[in-house]
């Protein structure tokens, strides 16, 4: 399994995810909402951390959770841990095995929190160490950059936004993201030939807002796991609290825009890029008109609502990296200096 | 007055926060405590949201308090503002004026929380949003790029934090910040010269981790905003879950890394950019074996708590951005595409 099979796996996975754990859920939301907590303290790092974006804005705008994203050192390093009282501590990481996210969940457990593991590792520490555990099921993962395991993690916390929230039609709308997915994929040789003109890009600035903000970060960090590129990704309305000094005339910023809440307010800023600033653009969008500011534009399927678009737009972003690495002459498999699970205290 | 004047204003400034204000902030504490809030929920914006990373490490480690770093989009753009119950709703901008911020001040007003804005304007919308104001006192800021109010914010943060605690070794630990703050500023001189070296650097990366990641942060954002230098901080954690692979031999990176909790993390990592990946390092620190990594060393002043060295170690941060401007033929006071006050919605 390469890292192309991995991304070309990931409608067939969701499908399966979708299928297999809805029950699962269903009594995870139970359990949550018998407890009644008040807010959610969420534990991750790297791309699982990502996932932990688009929680922390789809929990907040869907179900009404606040999010306090952890920092885990405060349990690892510091003598005091935080008192957790009301919160329900979440921790997601694919492997399961960072020692530091599993010091959160001990921790919430020791102080009487509910717990819950999300994980693509059933027999792990991670989950172990909580009262709740909710599989992934993306299989092996071999690559060392994740891709199908990101859009598992947040299917997992789509499903169970739905489930909270005890709605029908957001169930109806995730039974068809493994169809937009599948459309996704399809712009593979689209952007195999897009990926060209980005052959002696060394940095760029990655946007996204609202829902999108994960796919920004989770690009972002694609981007420099894969690619090398100094690539930093942005709310659009922190870029414009300061680091949009940086952009000249010619410097390369992806967007992640698709319609929706925020996507005036992207368009906005994508407006100004593209015309007193003169920034070179690659925009994934449904959406015509952001598509038109665009040098390298990514159409996305139509239809999509706003709250799964993260699980469909990350999709094109994936697959442009990838080509980007084989047109830089780099190795998809064995990107330098990391390794597939990394454990931090 | 120019930046460099504000600046140098620093230790005086916050002799003259830490002397007017005690008796407010000890009544704000108060009023917190017989509450029992269970966890705080934090708005704020470029320059603010870096002391907002401070609050999240102290307040935690110190007073115990778990904080959610708010998404304002999620109050502005989306229809459902999340459940505060059980937070107090702290905002914290140097203006009080960016909309954003007082919608989730408002909100949590609306929803019968106690509310606190940190701000320089006592006048300003936040303020008046919010139930308890304290106000920074900074002085009027005509340069661009904040430096004073952030250190009048991390005061602000550190005495509320020293009142929470009540406890005396903490102020008295807090009355020697503007005697190390001066101690800090001496570097003045070395700074230039050692600025001299980074004219042509385009890009970095800036680690810190516990309490100086809310410094590797603001760090970053001065570079970017005065010197656009792509500049991309990192917990020393999240650094090796993946950007680590974007380091290639001569790549500068910036580090703070004072002694306490996290320094042997942040030492192992240092170590290991030092040697097997052959990057420049930029190091401030008051530790002998950490400075000896560096190309350039930034000693600090010895003795500085932990909990406070965020409010000196951002001290030749600032300069040391201050002079690149300059050997960069910068504008200091003019920085292109952005303004003293971003409304962002």
């Amino acid at each position: 399994m390469t890292l192309r099979d991995e991304i070309f796996e990931q409608p067939e996975r969701l499908a399966s995810l979708l299928a297999s754990q809805r029950d699962a859920v269903h009594e995870i939301a139970r359990v949550i909402q018998a407890q009644g907590v008040q807010y959610v303290f969420l534990a991750a790092r790297g791309t699982s951390d990502n996932a932990g974006r688009y929680a922390n804005y789809l929990w907040g705008a869907q179900n009404g959770l606040p999010i306090a994203l952890a920092t885990p050192s405060l349990f690892t390093y510091y003598q005091h841990p935080p008192r957790l009282k009301g919160a329900l501590v979440v921790g997601i990481s694919q492997s399961g095995k960072s020692p530091d996210i599993v010091s959160v969940l001990s921790e919430g457990r020791r102080q009487g929190c509910l717990t819950l593991a999300i994980t693509n590792a059933p027999d792990s520490p991670l989950a172990q160490a909580a009262d709740l555990h909710l599989d992934i099921q993306a299989g092996p993962e071999r690559a060392v950059a994740a891709t199908k395991t990101y859009s598992a993690e947040l299917m997992a916390l789509a499903m169970l936004s739905a489930a909270l929230a005890d709605s029908h039609t957001l169930w109806e709308e995730l039974a068809r993201v493994p169809d937009w997915a599948e459309q996704a994929l399809r712009l593979d040789d689209e952007l195999a030939r897009m990926a060209q003109r980005y052959r002696y890009m060394r940095q760029c600035v990655v946007l996204g807002r609202g829902y999108n903000y994960a796919t920004a970060f989770e690009w972002a960090l694609k981007l420099k796991e894969l690619t090398y590129t100094i690539a930093e990704p942005y709310s659009s309305a922190d870029f414009l609290h300061g680091p949009i000094a940086m952009i000249e005339a010619g410097f390369p910023v992806m967007a992640v825009a698709p319609r929706g809440a925020v996507y005036a307010s992207m368009l906005e800023v994508l407006t100004r890029l593209h015309g007193e600033q003169g920034a070179e653009l690659v925009i994934i969008s449904d959406a015509a008109e952001a598509l038109a500011l665009a040098q390298s534009p990514v159409p996305l399927p139509p239809e999509v609502p706003e709250w799964l678009s993260p699980l469909i737009s990350i999709l094109p972003a994936q697959l442009f990296t990838f080509h980007l690495t084989q047109v830089k002459g780099l190795d998809t498999e064995r990107p330098r200096s990391i390794t597939k699970v990394t454990e931090t205290h």
